[in-house]
């Protein structure tokens, strides 16, 4: 497989994280695009915290995205991207600030559509949060976002 | 309905904005616990954008858990919260940096699980992003979280 491409180039040092993932702390552990597998991990700070002292489940919805994504933007040619159109998160314990780690894969990966799962794991390995989301496969899209700057085709 | 407790002195500006709120540029536009209903302005920033140059999805559903959570927070005891087991959001279009405001409201409220839905508008009140949430009540919730730093029971 390729590996080519903005995921690869940042996983290269070739180009700055995007913005959301250096917000979330987002840092690569493994990947196979071969297999769809991804694991990585994120800074959850006290700036994510909710009136309970523990990170609000919004954040963790964030980095869930940031895990599941990515599972499968790692294997699509370059300029490819994969907007999510749906997002499922179950809250299964708080979560303290700290360096949580995301695992997420390619349940099934058709030509338009993907269909992708995941979890966040504390630092005991207790899993914190489970997801599923839907995405569309756009071909050519960071491409159109670069030369118009994303206007309408954008999502 | 009495209008007390860490939310109406956050209102108030008694008390600080939780840091994921803060975070979020959460603000208050309309709020009406009797009704179930709120309504949040957010302050999406450059900081949340993915590669395709627009918010990144997991942080509108930040936006959207900070809308529909306070939609009945606001009607709570003093001290009670109510942590989400699940949130389902569904991306209808992109958002670009700028102001996104929050509707939430609260669907059916029951002695110890409440059922949420909202979403989030971008500037020129197009829906950009669709929620539905599903809350634990759990009572005197903060005031064990004040006197245990929040250990065990936070979510």
């Amino acid at each position: 497989m390729e590996r080519t491409g903005p995921f690869w180039d940042v996983v290269a040092g070739k180009a700055p994280l995007p913005a959301a993932a250096k917000t979330l702390g987002w840092e690569l552990i493994a990947v196979s695009p071969e297999e769809g597998t991804i694991e990585v991990a994120f800074a959850a700070t006290e700036a994510f915290v909710n009136p309970a002292g523990v990170i609000q489940g919004g954040f963790l919805a964030a980095m869930l995205d940031d895990t599941l994504g990515p599972a499968l933007v790692a294997g699509l040619n370059p300029g490819d991207f994969a907007p999510t159109t749906d997002l499922h998160v179950q809250f299964l314990r708080s979560a303290r600030p700290g360096r949580l780690v995301g695992r997420g894969r390619v349940v099934r990966r058709g030509r338009d559509v993907g269909f992708l799962a995941g979890e966040l794991l504390d630092e005991d390995g207790a899993i914190v949060a489970v997801a599923t989301a839907t995405v569309q496969i756009r071909r050519q899209m960071l491409q159109r976002h670069q030369l118009s700057d994303g206007a309408g085709e954008a999502r």
